[in-house]
Order: C-alpha cells, then sequence, then structure tokens
C-alpha cells in the first residue's frame, strides 16, 4: 500500500468515479425550452402550488445524500473530508449500481455535532434521503437522532443500521443451519461502537434475550463508571447474567460471537465457546479471528472479507432500504422496517442454506428487489408510508 | 400555463432530469474491491497525506455545486427551493450537455445570509467550485462576496456575472457591427438588481464610461436617499453626468439600452435615443421594448428569448467559465477572467458579425472551448491558477 499511480487502484481513481447526465440530450432549442426556460417555469410553479408535485417531476425523491464528516473512515479514522470522498464517491457508485438510486457524496468542513445537524437540514430539500457514512461513535448516534427527528425523509446512519441488519439476516440463517432458536442463543458482542451498539440493538428486537457487550475496557455492565450515556443505556439493556470481568470471560461458554471492533480473540478463547459455535469476525481487514483458527472449533464462520464465504457486506443492505423506502414514499425507516430488512435478507437463500452459505454474496441480483419489498411493505405496516 | 401532466414539458420532467452513474460498472469481486473496499483505503490513504491528490482521484475538482434558496427564480420570484429544484437541474443537465462538468443542484430551506454563507463553506470540500443561482438582491451580493473570501475554489453568481459577461460579448460587438467604440457609448442600464449591478460593473471594467442606471425609482444618482449600499456604490461609479428624473429621462440620446428589469419602455422612449441605437431588452418572457418597436428604431436589438436572433443567454457564459476555471485549478474567477470570458465570446462570431449575428447561438459547440481556453489563460496570468 502508498501511493502508487500506477497501479489499479488509482487508475480506476482517475477523475473520480462518478459521472452526471442529462436524461433528456439538450441538443436543440427545443429541448432546451422544455427542459430549461421558457418550460421549467411551468414545473416551478406546479411544485410551489404543491410541493408533493416534487416527487413526481424531480429527481430528489429518490436521491440520496451520503454524508461524512470523515471522522471514521473505513479503518483509517479521522483523515477528514477531502480523503474520505473516495469512500463516499464508492457509495454513491453502489447506490446506483445495486439499486439505480441516485446518490451524492457530501463531505463536511466540520465535526462540530450541531453545525453538521443543522448543515444537513439546510440542504434536506436537495435530496429524497440522507445516508449518514464514516462518522465516528458516540457523536454519530446523536447526529442521527436528531436529524431523525427533525426531517421527514428517510435517515440512516449506514455503519450502524447496515451492519447490524446483515449480521441479523446472517445469525437468523446460522441457528437454522445450526438447528437452534434465535432467541435461545447467547450472544457476545465485541465493540460498542456504532456497529457494536446497532448490532446489539436489533439483536435485542430479534427476540435475542442474552446478550452481552464488549468494549476495549471488557465487558459493559451498570457498575463501570466509564460508560458514556449510549454505553448505560447498554448496560441497562443486555447482560441479563450480569457478568463482569473480559471479553474472553463472556466468551466463556457463549453460542455467538460478533466482533465488530479490531481486538483479536485467540484459540484458547474460541475454544471455550460452545458446541457449535457461531462466530462473525467482521473487522477489516484483519478478522477479530483467523478464520483458519475459527474453523476448528465453529460450526459457522463469517467475515466482512470478500475472499471467505459468508460475507457480511453492507452492500446487501442499504440500496435495497433506500429503495424500498422511495418505493413506499416513507417519511423515516423504522426499526420494524430494519427487521423487515433482515428477513428479506435471510430468506434469499433459504433454499439453499449451508454452513458457508448463509447470506447471499453481494451479486445476487435478488437481495434489493427483495430487501426492497419487504421494507416498503413494512413502511405501510407502520404508517410512515406516502404511496 | 397551470398544472398539465399529459404535457411534453411535465413529462419531460419525470423522475427529475439527472442521472448519476458510476464510471466503472460494479459487476463482480474485481471491480468492486478496486472502486470500494478494500482497494479505496489506498486512495483516501495517498489523500489524507497529501490533499492536492483529490484533483486526480476524485469528481470534485470538476464537480459544481449549483446552489440556491429558492427566493429569486427566473421571473416567478420567491417559491422556496422545492420549487426552484427544477431548474437548478436544468442548470446542471446544462454544464454537463454544454460542457462535461458534472453538478449537483444544492437548494437550502434557509435564506439567511449568514446561513447560506454557513452552509456553503460546511459543504465546500464536496466540489469544485460554486454556482450561485437565483438568490434574490442585495442578499446575492453579500453571499457571493463573504464565499469568495472564505473559499478558495470558483465561486459564480450566475445570475449576476453570466449575464453580464453576454452582455458584454454582444455589445462589443454591436458596437463593431455599427462602427462605434465601446468606450464611446453612452448607456443606461435599466434595473439594479443581481444582473444590473455586475453588467454595469463589467461594462465600466471593459472602458465604458458614461453610465446611468435605473431602478424602478428612477436614475440612481448620488443625492438619492433610499439607496442600499450596493446602490449607493452605483450611484458613485456612475451616472457621471450628474442625470435625475425617470429611466426614460435618462433614455434621451443614449446610444445603448440594456434591461435587466421587467420595466416596459415605450415606443415614444425608444424614439427619443441617440440613431442607430443599441437595445439589448434581456426581461422574460417579455422584453422591456417589444422586438418589432425597437427595430424601427434601433440599429441591433437583442432579447432574452430564443426565438429571436441575438439570444443573450447565460448558456453561452457559464459552461467554459468553469471548464476554464477547472483546466488552470483556479482559487477564485477574477474579474479579468470574467473580462476575457467576454472578449472569447465575441470572437467567436467576430468573422460572420452582422445585426442579427452578435453573440453565437447556444448550440454553437465552438463558443465552451473558447471561452475555457481565454478564462484558463487569463487565470494563469492573474496569478489564481494551480495547474
Amino acid at each position: 500500500m502508498g501511493f502508487e499511480p500506477d497501479s489499479p487502484v488509482f487508475r480506476v481513481h482517475e477523475g473520480g468515479k462518478l459521472s452526471l447526465r442529462s436524461k433528456l440530450p439538450l441538443v436543440d432549442r427545443e429541448s432546451l425550452s422544455l427542459a430549461y426556460t421558457p418550460g421549467v417555469a411551468e414545473v416551478c410553479t406546479a411544485i410551489a402550488e404543491d410541493e408533493s408535485r416534487a416527487r413526481d417531476y424531480t429527481w430528489r425523491s429518490r436521491l440520496v445524500a451520503v454524508v461524512s464528516d470523515g471522522t471514521a473512515v473505513l479503518g483509517l479514522g479521522n483523515i477528514g473530508p477531502a480523503a474520505a470522498l473516495p469512500v463516499m464517491e464508492g457509495k454513491a457508485a453502489l447506490f446506483s449500481e445495486f439499486a439505480g438510486i441516485n446518490a451524492i457524496p457530501i463531505v463536511l468542513s466540520t465535526t462540530n455535532c450541531d453545525e453538521i445537524v443543522e448543515t444537513v437540514v439546510r440542504i434536506a430539500p436537495s435530496f429524497g434521503g440522507i445516508n449518514l457514512e464514516d462518522i465516528s461513535a458516540p457523536r454519530c448516534f446523536e447526529i442521527e437522532a436528531r436529524l431523525r427527528e427533525l426531517l421527514s425523509i428517510p435517515v440512516f446512519h449506514d455503519d450502524q443500521h447496515g451492519t447490524a441488519i446483515v449480521a441479523l439476516a446472517a445469525l437468523r440463517n446460522a441457528a437454522l443451519v445450526t438447528g437452534r432458536e434465535l432467541s435461545d442463543l447467547r450472544v457476545v458482542v465485541s465493540g460498542a461502537g456504532a456497529a457494536g451498539v446497532a448490532c446489539t440493538n436489533i439483536l435485542l428486537a430479534a427476540g435475542i434475550g442474552d446478550i452481552a457487550v464488549a468494549d476495549s475496557k471488557g465487558i459493559v455492565h451498570s457498575e463501570r463508571l466509564d460508560l458514556t450515556p449510549v454505553k448505560a443505556e447498554l448496560a441497562r439493556a443486555t447482560n441479563k447474567a450480569g457478568l463482569t470481568g473480559s471479553l474472553e470471560d463472556a466468551l466463556v461458554g457463549a453460542d455467538v460471537f460478533l466482533g465488530v471492533s479490531a481486538g483479536a480473540v485467540g484459540e484458547d478463547v474460541v475454544k471455550r465457546m460452545a458446541e457449535k459455535s457461531i462466530i462473525f469476525a467482521l473487522a477489516n481487514p484483519n478478522p477479530e479471528v483467523d478464520p483458519a483458527v475459527a474453523h476448528k472449533y465453529a460450526a459457522i464462520v463469517a467475515t466482512g472479507r470478500s475472499d471467505y464465504p459468508n460475507q457480511i457486506n453492507n452492500v446487501l443492505a442499504f440500496p435495497g432500504i433506500f429503495a424500498g423506502a422511495f418505493d413506499a414514499g416513507a417519511r423515516a425507516i423504522t426499526e420494524n422496517m430494519k427487521l423487515a430488512a433482515a428477513a428479506a435478507l435471510s430468506d434469499v437463500v433459504s433454499d439453499a442454506l449451508a454452513p458457508d452459505y448463509i447470506v447471499p454474496t453481494p451479486f445476487d441480483s435478488r437481495v434489493a428487489p427483495a430487501v426492497a419489498a419487504a421494507v416498503a411493505a413494512q413502511a405501510r405496516i407502520d404508517g410512515v408510508a406516502t404511496l
């Protein structure tokens, strides 16, 4: 790794990865007068009379802003808005390729929560949805919560919920393959950042009662004095057994390891988990548990990497989620819509389940339509749909 | 006019006018790993080490934000951000079609100057240039001035400078065709809004000494007590003859009428202008002077309409101006770059000049490259180029 301008990666990035086009070629006076002045004034007037017409006659109703302040980019940390831009362009490219949704990278020169929230609110009339990306915890929780409150369009922090939805889908199928009930699993989540918190919350919502969460200081429990408000809430909602101690302590006898941190877990620990254990070691590029070691003990192994089976990849979730929200004209993405997305994603592969096939691959063309249909249907049930 | 969903205008607008695509199809693991994780991390790291690399490896270096608060949209006035969006999409489409430049509509939910400025500054790392659009005067002057001060990328309020550049180009050629020196013309500008102020300033910069400006209250002069700061500055810079009274008074014996307002001017007034007068009646859709009437007295007539010859259309300027600024990596658009753009635009038609051909048509493919070359060259002369 390094700056190698002749390498395929840099060549692919020359001039950026996105291109915008006019849907109508503007080649003569007639096309110009339809798409621009004087014709466009009729459309403006119609929307000024009834803003709901903007849904039909502008691109915003299926347009996502991919918003980042560059503070938690991939595993690289706080690298700033300019250096974050290639990731956001990539995300926008994925929206386009996997769901035919237009998306625009918006990287910010501020990392202040209040300023991020007010900036997104001010540009929101340009967009149909907000995908927050690579914003560091715990700021990401507050920013998402406040934007959800202030805006009546879908707001979705993908590092939280995208990961959580795909992990839940995979865990449902892992339970099926290993002949267990989801609700009976004893789960240990390693990491209490954006993904760890969201994974824990969605697993609780899906009916898993026995979850312990560990951060870099060990098991999150109510006696700890160093907890942020978000972690204090986690301590209340999890760890019914009242465990204290280290991640390693928590893993003794556990059915599931769900790693969304970078902390390595050794073979001696993995071997003390329950029989037929399930190991999701999602850290990138280095999984918390070496997959070769994991396979010696576990019934199911998943990673975040594309070069192993069972890749837990957010791209399985976010394109279909926004597509479904847009199809239903959803004013928000509810918790039930996330659960519905996970269920639909599980079901895509339910007739071919196997230990190394608990989630579809990213290029399975059934995924986005299946997720979108489930999300749109749930939006209507939840009363947030306008279509 | 009205809401007629079956009409061609509304049909063209269905789903919006813009479409975004990934330049690299993401069809397999390899393309995904180059354009997104893990490959993209190398590009992020390279930019984090040296931000100037963002120019080569992101799309922002040739990406324009078309920013509006929806307060002065076409002739429709303050219709708000949603209703303004079709115009901004059209503008973005023109950037793409006429100069191959990507542009994104950003419409704002605030009309407060401070908030607009700080919002644009915060999203600026996403973009290579800012095109302000349809923001009402006098707020547009302050907003542009402050953004030019705060940002080191091109900031250009097209309603001011686009109109001014094309009007100057046309006037240069009108003077040529009628055998006069530009500097000898006696000019009356009707309108002291965004376009009127910018037209006046560029005509002054081009060496025209005798200019009177009139707003809805009459001639702008230093004795008036109702002048905004911008108009007070106009009063200082213009009206050397010390005229007072109405627009009609100013037009007696004038060589040039430059209308950028909506105020109608009758035949009795037009007839009192100088011989071989030049009438630019740019109000849309209804020119200040009926073209048929204007032609009875004037040597040259231009309008803003596409159905008459000599259309003063901003699209002759802004695509080439941003293209030239981007080609030179310009940190700003200087006054000289605007003058250079006007000169280049005049020159495109200099070998075929005629009273009804003083500017190229919008679809003349020579225009954007010629303007871009002149603007880039001037950027280098002015010391604002980085390439």
